[in-house]
């Protein structure tokens, strides 16, 4: 690994233009950047679509790479070595709509990506927009599905790769990213510490693409995805009604943004949508922030089993309060208790286990239904963005066998109350 | 639950006409039967096959179901809730080619299924066909990944499900299937006890299909999905070569049994195909049966890591000898350290997490190419049948961040040599 490479002056990202500040509107050409220089505001990636048909998304690759035109990758991206995640079944939930009272009910199954969560999407983005700025080595900091994501892309492309993660995390999560035999080095802090540290050293290597830091503009694009794939299977149409976990809060905002270009381009009617954002109650800054009618969210510090969503100062909060605000969503927040109840209630209706964030979703929904705030007869969406097996810890104390019996089928009938 | 129902006489179950001993030839009708009245022998679904265009299989669902003319399910089987299993990532392995020195290698990834492995494909299958043949209770011994499938699909369904497990089961494994919350009972016995128990259950209750024992024959032929999707994968053609993983067998008889019948029909022109069988070698029956040129198989007492595949007595060992001789393929073994590196070398250089099955089939890839068996120019296909996330403990050992540093970027640049 070098620190210095000989960046190539303009980039050929597809559709992608220009990165335009979205609180200044300063726009700059495509670059290795993630600031803006006049006021330190978050870049956006700035498209120019060319037409773009149904016809031809459907006959494309079975992954994210069917939107290609969509995002901010070049248009042979499917050509280079990629783990291919996406397309992931949109499942119709009755038995869980029965459940919630609701009418028509979806849940986007992401656990069915490689490695088993919606960072798949966003990583699959990141390397490629990283390959066309001259990034030669993907890293991250990360407490879990993201760690895993990032190891997995890179052994996949061949790229060297950093993760960083706290030193204390749980063996079973360093272990499904240390398989990938990248450069997984265990920092003697907080997530806050790891952090900090993945800044820094992304500004002393100009070849290092920390996916959710210096690349962050190209990586959040890949959330569109999600709105993409529900939108086209539900033949192409929009969902009345869908509900987003927040972490950072760019997944929700970037289904909000997916919905949008689909309609400006024609390839769905621009039919009115909700978006309702789902968070844990021990970390909830922007669900606090919006039923306080604030456009801020004051940092918190997390204390949730749903650790995937555990992020005290959501650095896209004051955007998703505007897409919630703007479609009439609401956002509510669910206790760790809830939030196992949640994890149960999805697996025992429609068979999907899912992990902790799922949960908050199930539960939060469940809750929007029960206080009259998403509509029992529209259709709704639910994101199911990550796997049970890598939080079994929420549900060990709560499942377990229902009886443990000797060999005999008089003991099983009795243990089955019969 | 009760223990009788008025099954009807006449079973809708596709293109599946009836079944056939694969011992003695006999033929009854479609039945809820596994063994042959007159021989004792195993029965196998025989099929009337009508017309069958790709582009009709094209057009159809994203999931196994494209292919029911091809199942003993009913034409409208994908209009019952179910897992909507199958249509996995078939991966050009380019990295692991050159990593094992042959020209063209392919990995079929069932880790994207439902619940993570292959068994999501033939528990589906069961469950289609138990509901046609008046079972109401899905059911199943196992010490795993057919745990998982079953009480998921069982959830999925709204069916009850009856799921036996060693008491001794690693906590995880219990939980994965205790999820789903139908009737999970530990038994305190080893896996032979648990198998005895539910055949005495399946003779007991008429409604209960225990999907590896009393709807076996139906069950197993969901594997032949695996082929049909590598054939339509690799553009509507048959693989060269294909190497398989054992257990019981059935897997590798019905990837043969796919193969032919896309011949048969004209799907995919009749090219030649070899079969290759993989074992671990601290159960691996067929491999020495092989190897010794036997056309029995003499039952072992499994002590490997590779748990999914500890089959001792393998009932479908004498057709998988019929299919690799047929095929000029060959069976190989290998030990649990090769195991744990055939794991390793798919993480790192395709990202893919395989359980100690996939370590299996990859190091026995390994084997057989450098032993001159499977031969490196021809265009091969490994099937990667289940997901690491299940069996951390076979890595634990090996496998760990490479450095615990302090919070600053020198630690980090000493950590990684520079």
């Amino acid at each position: 690994m070098t620190t210095t490479v000989g960046a190539p002056t303009t980039f050929d990202l597809g559709p992608a233009q220009a990165l335009s500040c979205r609180e200044c509107g300063h726009q700059i050409p495509l670059a290795p950047e993630f600031a803006c220089a006049e006021c330190f505001g978050p870049l956006e990636v700035k498209y120019s679509f060319g037409e773009i048909r149904r016809e031809d998304i459907e006959a494309g690759p079975k992954n994210i790479w069917r939107y290609r035109d969509l995002l901010p990758v070049p248009s042979d991206v499917d050509t280079y070595p990629n783990t291919e995640p996406g397309l992931t079944r949109l499942v119709k939930a009755d038995r869980l709509a029965a459940a919630l009272g609701v009418k028509s009910l979806w849940v986007k199954d992401d656990t069915g990506n490689p490695t088993h969560s919606f960072k798949d999407r966003v990583v699959a983005v990141a390397l490629a927009a990283a390959r066309q700025l001259g990034f030669r080595v993907l890293a991250c900091p990360s407490t879990g599905n993201l760690a895993n994501a990032t190891a997995a892309a890179a052994a996949r492309a061949g790229w060297e790769s950093v993760v960083l993660i706290p030193s204390s995390l749980e063996k079973a999560k360093i272990l499904t990213t240390a398989v990938y035999d990248g450069a997984l080095i265990a920092v003697d802090g907080n997530y806050d510490d790891v952090n900090r540290l993945a800044t820094e050293l992304a500004a002393e290597h100009e070849d290092w693409a920390f996916v959710n830091v210096n690349v962050r503009p190209y990586y959040a694009e890949g959330s569109k995805t999600l709105a993409f794939e529900i939108a086209e299977q539900l033949g192409w149409r929009l969902p009345q009604q869908v509900v987003v976990p927040i972490a950072s809060g760019a997944q929700l905002t970037k289904v909000d943004k997916g919905f949008r270009e689909l309609g400006t381009l024609g390839l769905v009617e621009e039919t009115p949508y909700r978006v309702f954002g789902a968070q844990a109650t021990g970390c909830s800054p922007v669900s606090a922030a919006y039923k306080a009618g604030h456009d801020v969210v004051q940092p918190v510090r997390p204390d949730t089993i749903a650790r995937s969503l555990a992020i005290g100062a959501p650095a896209d909060g004051p955007y998703v309060l505007d897409v919630v605000n703007r479609t009439n969503g609401a956002i509510e927040d669910v206790s760790d208790e809830e939030v196992v109840e949640g994890i149960r209630l999805l697996a025992r209706t429609e068979g999907i286990f899912t992990e902790t964030a799922g949960g908050v979703t199930v539960a939060t929904a469940k809750k929007l239904i029960e206080t009259g705030k998403l509509d029992p007869e529209a259709e709704t969406v639910l994101l199911i963005t990550g796997d049970g097996l890598k939080t079994l810890d929420a549900i060990e104390a709560k499942v377990g066998p229902r009886a443990t019996v000797p060999p005999s089928a008089d003991a099983v009938h009795q243990a089955l109350g019969f």
